[in-house]
């Protein structure tokens, strides 16, 4: 079988990385490198690589040969050009967020379904070894049931131009919890903060609270200010606490049998006092060993898989309106104060 | 000088540490430790102690050779046995929080200013060492202008009978910003979401965020649940950022001359582009040498000398009512969604 | 039963700890707090403890309630001190190390054996709750057989007036070994490099090699001079390798199903590479859960027991010979350019 | 300036990051990629790099547009290949150790010497800026005299079917040692301990001790066998002592102002003991901003500037036998029981 050909469009800051994942890819062939600014894609290929450029999305539409195109362009942009692709009859692997909207995002959905064709969004977190075991391990029941999500993303960041921090950064945690929740767990209402204490004209800090079906908190802190690095997302179970420490490569993954259980009042006498009913788990800690793998050469792998087995992706642009849907809810609260925004249920159920 | 006659009153979790270090501070003399088990203040002296022992308040109160109290009994009983101890003349340290409303708070207060007596609350972690030293480069001017606070402080914690997470381990947070901020920067709303995942009839875990006159924001994090242990403090300034890390004694301060500026506008030419306008400073971080003393040992010094020198400790009552006055905002706020409360200027004014 | 009579000799940098645990210790009762020093004792006990003092070892020594003493003076007073308490019939728990020679520590031994006294040296690490499971782990088997140890102790120190940084600091690295290792494995020479950069008169850092019976390699690196605090042994097995990390709260422990392995090579075809033979193993991480609990409790405990029962204790005479005898060696070879010194089998076997 | 042509030799390991770094250099032309395993080097170049393939060196050597050579082969080969390649008028970077033998060495040297020609190490580490900002740190007198050096650089490593870990890791800390101390401080003396626990051949770990000319000791300790991943390096200074550890990104160098002095003895009264001769310093910590730059891009670009400007490079044939002085040494010692060998004057100086 002979390799996908691709299209790149948008070599930008995150386009060199899409560049050269899919030409290490064997399962797709690299055909063009696509950017308005034709000096940027050059540089980003170097002088070695026999790969065509061009500035102009029609051309790479037009040619044949490109069975999907892999878009690192402006988040402003990807509702035009993804509606392009998938009229012209390619494949679309997109970065986050999918598009601008809730509107726009079902739009493209419903082309890309019509049209049979593959729209997959790059949540690439979801394809790193430890959202894979973080997976597993919730949906098999290894944690018991999520009692608190608690994540923070925070870092001296790149001010983006286009984008606040909230849809920058949160797509990255909104993803996650939606790739790794149980399907029968949702989001049901948001709240979020914001601020911009450098004046940059956008929100550079936010809290965001996100209440679960079950009644469940998940709470994300992403942040471009901040002077240290932190990657940390905590999944808080009824058996066990799982702690993704992402800037740690020693454990980066530990399982935690630790927590604090209430006990069966019904095991108890009857006058037995409240704080008697609590009781403390203080168990060992089990680091799983990770592979090291790249997680974008495994979105490519997943991008091809889909489009040669006729078959959604992992990361589905259903999956991406869910995150739409809450990033929509967020801005809508930090609007209002903060105010608690439920998510529609057709919106966010799987 | 004679040493200042003390009693110990609630000899419980806290109260062994009041004990030890009352015992241990040249300037205070131990004369009572009094607990309604006495079996258990008994264990906390130990078999050499010479101290005497009673399960009675009254009894404490009655002998003229004591002149303050320590206080560290439930947060519930705090009202009563302020006032009547005030009302009795002697000098009064309580524990935080300094009793459960502002209401009832601003009445201790007032008693203590009228009788002439001092009202301490141990906001213990105000009297660390770091926390000094934060005061100093945050008042001294050394960050510059306060862009955003972030505090977590997140642990396996006991589930405690009589207060929520808010109440148990918001106090600390809030009183070292209260200690820290500059005179003229004060709180003035406030919203909050808790949780209580595990059924134990009271939060477990909160998230609260507190808005400043100066529109910045600190957000503050307690977790009872978690099994990692954090307590970072992040406070982030327009010249420089302090981060806190009280569980790494190599470098619990670290003082980071890493940020984001926005340029003066008018140094750029009239077409520049907002994100043009962003600059971003990576230098030096300094971890400065702290001494290593227990801030317990501090607070009792502290509460020697404002007696001796009839004058108001550092953490006072005033100080204590701010941080009650955040405490009932939160606890509202809980109540109705996270909505934002405006706390009165009066309350928190310095 | 009542508690068994201590006096605490030697009130110096360690004096205070044994004189705090004695007193917490139920099946203990201290007597006497003895110093040369007697302000100095007077300080250490505080205002309130009803305990005597004295500067005469003999007025100790004639107390007939004193059935056993703690003894934290200068290494070079043990010697002396020891022999007197044990001719006067007390049980005797010592610092170490035991005394400054073999020759010296064998008499001691003797004199303990055939007065049917306790003879403790506080090799504090072997009673704390890492080292006894480290202790389980090896001898359990669950690590295989050792293939290397390699212990850092570092640390800006205290230049100590009497001792250099081998006799410092080595035994307690070398009793934990003693402590650990199977019956069966025993050290049979050491290599020791030294250096006193800082002009201190005597060694300041040290390199330690000493070789085991199984022809294993175990290494110890101490130093009074670096800036950074290192607690760290590994035990490397065939199995697993264990790390304590003793300054890491949150993992002091952790055992690592990671390694090197050789095949056999029967399994391979006989023109298999030797490089073939090599397999890795990168398996997952346990981080047991350890009590809290106090070492130098444990240490009185057994103390205790062993007068009690009338028993050898866990670190008896016989343990702290087999370390004098390695610090005996490392010093010689020391002063030897590093030269490798044998050590007497009748010496170090168990 | 045309760029300069370069040929790639031996695609293993290594080779692939000389191909992409060669690649990226705007001042070097890759023309050969060469290996004896033709697959090898086209899977490491990937089907879209236009750059010429060969399994034969005297290919790469007749080019006439190939100026210079890279050359990451096995270590037993690089005497025959570095002698060709500079004899056919090329100038040679090549990996380390530079050859197995001093002698051989020697003669590689003076062949470029007479020749020429451009040969350079590859002590990649030199080129770190790490590195370069200790050198700048320890020459520029900002930590005072040096007191002791101690670097750990263990691992689960590749054990390696052609040399020993004395041989495998060792040069990297030998050679930094060469490029950081001052001009007249060399090395006059090593020892050596090894041990190969799991019978792999050759050794597996090793201690080895460095006497320099100051009489400071360094000692460094390179392991194959660890679980665990150590990369520190410590340069004790009478003045300031630098922490570099490579595996921590947020803190890889850290300037420390504490450290043991002793006082001069004239500022003392008579009587005073050796002990008020001693001070300690606990001042603040420096974590110094250092750029991220890739060090295989500065050895590229230190390469290209020699052969440019047809200078020695900054890790020459001389630094490179100044090394394989102290391996030999070190392997002649841990032959012979960790027996002190002497390295000669002429070998080390500068």
């Amino acid at each position: 079988m002979s390799p996908i050909g691709i299209g790149v469009i948008g070599i930008g800051y995150w386009g060199p990385n899409l560049l050269r994942t899919v030409m290490s890819t064997p399962a797709l062939r690299l055909r063009w490198a696509c950017d308005l600014d034709s000096d940027r894609a050059r540089t980003a290929l170097g002088p070695y690589a026999a790969v065509q450029l061009t500035d102009s999305f029609e051309e790479v539409l037009d040619d044949p040969l490109v069975e999907g195109v892999a878009i690192a362009t402006p988040a402003g942009t990807h509702s035009e050009l993804v509606r392009a692709a998938l009229e012209a009859g390619k494949h679309v692997l997109v970065e986050k967020p999918l598009t601008d909207s809730v509107a726009e995002g079902r739009k493209l959905a419903e082309i890309a379904e019509s049209n049979g064709r593959v729209l997959m969004c790059d949540h690439t977190y979801c394809y790193t070894p430890a959202v894979r075991r973080i997976r597993e391990l919730v949906r098999g029941g290894d944690i018991g049931e999520i009692q608190f999500v608690d994540s923070v993303r925070i870092n001296l960041g790149l001010v983006q131009p286009d984008v606040d921090v909230l849809w920058d950064l949160a797509p990255h945690d909104l993803s996650i919890l939606d790739f790794v929740l149980p399907e029968d767990v949702v989001p049901v209402a948001v709240s979020a903060h914001t601020a911009d204490p450098i004046g940059a004209g956008r929100a550079c800090l936010a809290y965001l609270s996100v209440w679960l079906s079950t009644g469940a908190l998940a709470h994300i802190h992403v942040n471009w200010l901040s002077p240290t690095k932190i990657r940390t997302t905590v999944f808080g179970g009824t058996r066990r606490t799982i702690v993704w420490d992402d800037v740690n490569p020693a454990a980066r993954l530990s399982v935690h049998d630790r927590g604090v259980d209430r006990l069966s009042a019904s095991s108890l006498a009857p006058d037995a006092r409240r704080q008697a009913l609590i009781s403390y788990r203080v168990g060992d800690v089990l680091v799983p060993a990770l592979p090291e793998r790249e997680a974008l050469m495994a979105v490519m792998a997943e991008f091809a898989g889909a489009i040669t087995e006729q078959r959604l992706p992992l990361t589905d642009a259903r999956a991406a309106l869910r995150v739409l849907a809450l990033l929509e809810a967020a801005t809508e609260s930090a609007e209002h104060d903060g105010a608690k925004i439920a998510v529609a249920a057709d919106l966010v159920s799987r």
